[in-house]
């Protein structure tokens, strides 16, 4: 590992890490990405992530050690930084002066579906913290990999990093070009695939079955899914709602499209049909 | 309705709205609170709110006429005020430029807890955010009404409110001073006290009935319930992980719990014992 201390703001590795924390565009060129904080690095360093540089003031040193011993482990090189460096580096308010910056290489991606995993496709997911929360409560519950439609943000950005609590280096992720395509294609193959829509007219998902090779499409926070992916899929599926519909929100509805996905009879779970 | 024009920042009405908009003990000692957004206000025309002032621009009234006219059907004085005077009001970046000040008076209260209902109790919810975006589900799924432990964030606050999206005008609360004795008193009475741990050890969300009269407590976002409320439970319950549990959130969780306790076998949905 090499070892530098950086004092200045207009140091080159200062530079290149500012423009892949502000830049989706920089980060698709280089496959480069920043985290930071001590414990999402470190987690990073955990999941297998390919840590390019790290850089940390002395009082993080102190403070962080453990974390930052986890993350030594892993770096190509490591750079003791001034405290008007970490402060040009930080993007949160209590920042904890560690940052790393990571490659995409080797992160895990989902080339074949497998015809015994449970998937979540994402359309056009917008804000960052959304798509991050996704990815936390996907892997949280064990789905087995995501699907994300060209349009969706970025899931490398600062905002979706933070939100996924780094399960972003952990879940396998296929990203497509042409959603609708790929759907068609997927049930061909004999996946099962559901549109999530918020229409009462569309099979409750109380009804469904999620059996292994499902794959479940949910859109735009706003907007929704668009009428050529609804229509790329087999099923459409709704939650049933006993209250004010209009009330529950995207994000809210992923969560327990995923649970629902997840607690399927077939499923590892004990479930109320055993008991 | 009163009208008048407002043209100066240091209008008394406006200093009352500002008092409002920023200070919870304010809030607590009027027994008023605020809202901004035409939609917001027009909502909570429309769920029986009492009004005391609605404030909006010439702008906002060309734009939000059909809402601005519901808020007018009950609004006990309409100021249409200046330009400068909105800016000074405003608490979001893209302000529609319609505020009221409301009151709590004849807002919905649980004095009594039904035997038939189905409870949310919230311990020490810190984040407004948190508590809006829980009051929102819980309406949605059909909860019957909302316990607060007094030690919860103010759900009248700007931002409760808005992640709320108007939920708190509907939803029955019922502040307790002391959960804990509240809890024990409630199962006296025979209610179905459950405590959410994330403690894989304590009986399944799976496993557990939630039949009428149930009340599931929820923590603090970062620490949990506290061992009293957890003592003062007759169950605990949790939610079975497939994946990394610490990835599961409190909001994820709650709304999972939620979920689950309006999917009962008993409640109007179909379910899949009858399938």
């Amino acid at each position: 590992m090499e070892k530098m201390r950086i004092e200045s703001r207009k140091n080159e590795r200062v530079k290149i890490y500012k423009k892949l924390s502000q830049s989706a565009s920089e980060r698709a060129r280089s496959g480069e990405f920043t985290a930071e904080g001590a414990r999402l690095c470190a987690d990073a360093a955990r999941s297998g992530v390919r840590i390019k540089s790290v850089f940390y003031t002395v009082q993080a040193l102190e403070k962080y050690r453990p974390y930052l011993e986890e993350i030594f482990g892993r770096a190509e090189s490591a750079c003791e930084i001034s405290e008007p460096v970490a402060e040009a580096l930080r993007d949160v308010r209590s920042s904890q002066e560690v940052f790393c910056i990571l490659s995409r290489e080797g992160l895990p991606s989902e080339g074949t579906l497998s015809a015994e995993g449970l998937y979540i496709a994402a359309e056009r997911i917008q804000d960052p913290s959304n798509l991050g929360a996704l990815f936390r409560t996907a892997e949280a519950l064990g789905i087995s990999g995501m699907i994300l439609s060209d349009d969706c943000c970025d899931r490398f950005s600062p905002k979706a990093l933070r939100a996924s609590m780094g399960s972003v280096f952990r879940l396998p992720v296929q990203k497509v070009k042409d959603l609708p395509a790929s759907l068609r294609k997927w049930g061909e193959q004999g996946f099962f695939t559901f549109a999530a829509v918020p229409d009462q007219n569309a099979e409750s998902v109380l009804q469904c079955r999620f059996a292994p090779g499902s794959i479940t499409v949910i859109g735009n926070e706003g907007s929704g899914l668009t009428e050529e992916t609804i229509r790329a899929c087999r099923t459409r599926v709704t939650i049933p709602m006993r209250g004010r519909a209009e009330s529950l929100n995207a994000s809210a509805a992923a969560m327990i499209l995923m649970w629902e996905m997840m607690r399927e009879p077939g499923m590892t779970y004990p479930s109320r049909h055993d008991l």
